[in-house]
């Protein structure tokens, strides 16, 4: 089992902590390098932070010194968390380097030569960083609300098609990162508005969804209404889904859809990998964020009230945990699945085109 | 003025100190009943309540003696907060012992003779009470969640028409009664479901927005589809609202609809209406329950986010105070409403058909 | 009554907004200009200011123009509720330029010639600004919590001596003050720590409970404990309280004097000043933030749980609302009780010494 | 490794059910009868429960069928989390059938040949079921806050001596049960009383700092005040202490004495053991619910704050987790250090007197 050689960009914000929680334990990454801000440079990590985890600092990182985002870096890997007020232009830099960044930051998400990838549905989308004019390769995964929406629609898309979606969130509070909110604007209260979020659901998904053709992806065509909002929640997007199908199903048909859906990396034994990427529940109380978020670690997408529409063809509520499935999490999955694929190796390397098509058709021959 | 003397039924329980604490002070009623169930009858209201408002309670009922509903009562007007399991025979027994029932109960509003009112919309359905078999009188307000959804559709479909609508609500913990929800299921939680409330929206909505059609009402022919969650907010139930019109009309349309919407309340001056029914919010944050619940002094129905739709036409968020506007100020400003149309008099008597119908042509002339 | 033109300093702040919300109403008192930073000025208010009250921005007040603190201004008296980091030399460069500042902040408060007023316990405090160098004068209330704290101990230091005192603050969220916390930290949690906030209950109150030594104030003898903590609660500072007396005395006895206590803004009938300052519950569950806080218009100071301590003589649990009472609330009653007592009159002139003492004897004679 | 068979009585409650969570693991105990109200009996545990934690209903346990508590068990141990309206009478019937009942209810705690045992602090206690007229035995653990505070008192009061105690509990919505308290009541908002809490913290710690005297328990000499309140956090109790020592000691000392601290379940290596079982922290804004609760699985007792009190001698902050250390994590380690001390044994019997006398001193010998 690898043991890759990672940097932690951005770690003293909210995302960059998650990604020092979550990597403290895999078999395919090491964190041996924490990047942030000029003003953290220099001091121990434990200084530098201001840790909001409910588990302590990692033993293996804590005494480490955080680096400056100005300076050179060693690791192959650096998993991104960096604010999008700096991330694109730092991001393509180390990119240009030789790194293979895999970012959660907005910034590159749309860029055509950048796979926007929730490996259970486009892991192929990876290809793209083959057209990439960069030494290294930038990687991004979806916003967080954007994750388990199309985690849900996926199977509907691939098995009966899909017209138009009416959604509407309720987000978690960390999902705007440290300090996000003033707890006088959301202690009791809901906010209407996420600036941005909206379209980011109406835009990626459709990217997401869509396939390669030829140097670009060519975004799946259905008509998607998002609207968003902001709700007293640590932890756990809720979001509520009226869907309307080209062709007609059931239900039941519905249900086995998700139900049986896998990706590449359940196929691949992925170490972040959910077992099951999506979840039906039958009580109609259920999911719900103080009660459901760990199934599979907090990378399962929860449905439930799977139900018929009198407006579309179906209904349906998801949950899914933010800043694990929805940020952090997505992205080690997202590099999880580039050294599955052999994008990237245990010396660091970045394989590139003659390397990873070489093994396609041993790939496909084992089923993934 | 008039000051006709009223009983609250149910008035222990949530719906019934609001009823306390809002009739106080209006010039057209007086508390001078307080009904409930045999366990607390024979007590002082002080001693038989649990007071969850955050104003004391009334001096002028705190050492009135509770009634049970098992008693005859003395007052023309009866306001029922009663829970539903109750509601349906109690309210209908006080009907035919001759009171007029104003009731915020689920039980009769969907039956065929019971007038289901929101006076700026359809106060004409008032008349239906003609209808009755009853001595007295019922009449009913719709579900909470129900009043700030009709009070948004009625000047669309007035306007424009009204073809389809996709609700997902946010409804706050007082909807639940008291006690009603459990802190560990809802502290820092969202529960997805509220049995039988998207049924009420999907349902009630129609028949208020329907006319009357000879002795029944006809109810409007739009399709709407409700999702309903529970969040951690103490009031106020926000709506996000996708609507598919009938015919054309930009945002601007939309918006002047909205603005100048005016009924029956507005028109002749009643001491609960909101100056002005519906508010529409610039600021893309608002309205939110903390911050914007007591325009109009909770009576009013606040828009905000009015915007194109991607799937459908357009989209707003509504909020409104559900236990003032949504419950039991929605019932009192029913009564108003009967008053000033001279179905109740200060001598307590209900004006049947003959008197209020040779009123009817005077009203018009005065533009009601 | 006088009707005296007012500004109010750091009027886009928490505590500033609270002054524009209080002040549009009473008597004494008209706002005439608001004053922030230079970030700030040149803007209309309703610009310049993330409103966070639950009612409206006064109409009076929207359209104003923003001053700069760096600007001369007009009105004679100042309220001021700057950050600390600003306060101490903005409000003392008022005062020498003649203006009468009204301080919530924490800067000048322990000052020796600056009166520390809570109206009812020391308002001749006030006639420490004799004494102060300048041209106007400075006058301060005290810390939200040290109100409620020096409320409930002034009547049994009088009655009873007190020896001891060990006091354990639960402190809302808007005491910090916009944005102040971050929802993160605070949402479902508890804070241990409040930084300078024990310090200030500890001395604060002594000041306050002291009396005037000749130039300068002798601090009350007594030991005081204090332990603060934030919780998840938006308004409403509670507090538990041990006790121990000089003197023997019943719960009795203590209840009597707790109730009985009046001061001068009951004397003299303030506009602001709150019917009886100190409430006493029976229900052993009462005082609570979410019930309890307007009780007279959020500027008593509520106490329940009275009852033996085994360790001291008394044990009582306080509840105030810390932003009326313990901040803008406070400040405006201290200058009614400036106004009151002829320190300052409606052309604006700050009476001296020679015409405040001329009038002692009138007033001691009209009971005050 | 033991593997004794045991059954959860009130399997269905809020402490059952985190019995039921936390013995699906430990090497000592396998749940093999769960019992509830005869209302639930005959239901399989997962139609029966309303599952309330956030991992999901234990595989082992979800199909297995309630039991009444009106019928025999063949467990040896039983673990109750019944209520107390109840618990008293069945906890005693058990107990003379045989079992050895380790119970969280209040019921017994006080009777004076019931061993109320913290075991890393008064192990030696669980003698005292020798003394009891049961066939079986009856071992209680202390309330939840008093676990806490007894755990930061016994190595102060070995070393120092304790005088007094002041302390204040913000205490969690968890600690209520289920349903529990209302949202409307606790949702914003602190409760300042918990009915009965304050004796049990007053009385229970000083039986538990006690000695054996005879056939009884000598309880500890010191005085306590305590004031309970509930705060809006669903799982953690937070205390502030103040304490007056019997001797001099610095903050220096008394850190030591905390940080060293350790009793039975450490040197036996009990499997629910804390490795430490306080934890000292310098951060002054912590320990916090929200962050620092999964110390050593929950099982710890975290100080913070520790500093100089003016009034006594010093003060501290305390948190615990109180569902388990403060409960069902508080009743295994019981019958843990039952087990580790040969009071019972894998074949289920219970080994009195002579056997575990006979066996001390090889114990001793051992360091325990």
């Amino acid at each position: 089992m690898e043991n890759i050689n990672v940097a932690v960009l951005g770690a003293t914000g909210a995302v960059g902590q998650k990604f020092v929680a979550l990597l403290q334990h895999p078999p395919y990454f090491r964190v041996r390098e924490l990047v942030a801000s000029s003003r953290s440079a220099g001091r121990s990590y434990r200084d530098a932070v201001t840790w909001v985890q409910n588990t302590p600092i990692p033993e293996s990182v804590a005494a480490m010194d955080v680096k400056s985002i100005e300076e050179p870096l060693d690791s192959p890997i650096l998993f991104s968390g960096l604010d999008s007020s700096i991330a694109g232009a730092v991001e393509e830099r180390y990119a240009q380097a030789g790194h293979v960044v895999i970012s959660n930051s907005k910034n590159h998400r749309m860029d055509a030569d950048v796979p926007l990838v929730i490996p259970e549905i486009n892991a192929d989308h990876l290809a793209l960083i083959e057209r990439q004019p960069y030494a290294g390769a930038l990687v991004t995964n979806p916003n967080c609300s954007t994750i388990f929406l199309a985690m849900a629609l996926a199977p509907l898309h691939q098995a009966f098609g899909i017209d138009a979606v009416q959604v509407s969130t309720l987000q978690a509070i960390s999902g705007a990162g440290y300090p996000g909110l003033s707890a006088t604007d959301i202690n009791g209260n809901v906010i209407p508005h996420i600036s941005g979020e909206e379209e980011k659901l109406e835009t990626e998904t459709l990217k997401i969804l869509g396939v390669i053709d030829g140097d670009k992806i060519a975004p799946a065509e259905m008509r998607i209404s998002a609207q968003c909002t902001r709700v007293p929640v640590i932890d756990g997007h809720t979001e509520t889904l009226s869907v309307k199908l080209q062709s007609h199903a059931t239900i039941g048909d519905v249900r086995n859809a998700l139900e049986a859906f896998r990706g590449f990396p359940q196929e691949a034994g992925l170490p972040s990998a959910p077992r099951q990427p999506l979840w039906v529940f039958d009580d109609p109380s259920r999911p719900q964020p103080a009660r459901d978020l760990w199934v599979d670690g907090g990378m399962a997408t929860l449905i439930g009230r799977l139900r018929p529409c009198p407006v579309f063809d179906l209904r349906m509520v998801l949950l899914g945990h933010n800043t694990i499935r929805g940020a952090a999490g997505a992205a080690i999955l997202n590099a999880e699945a580039l050294v599955a694929k052999d994008y990237v190796t245990s010396d660091g390397l970045l394989r590139r085109s003659e390397a990873v098509q070489g093994r396609e058709p041993a790939e496909a021959g084992a089923g993934l």
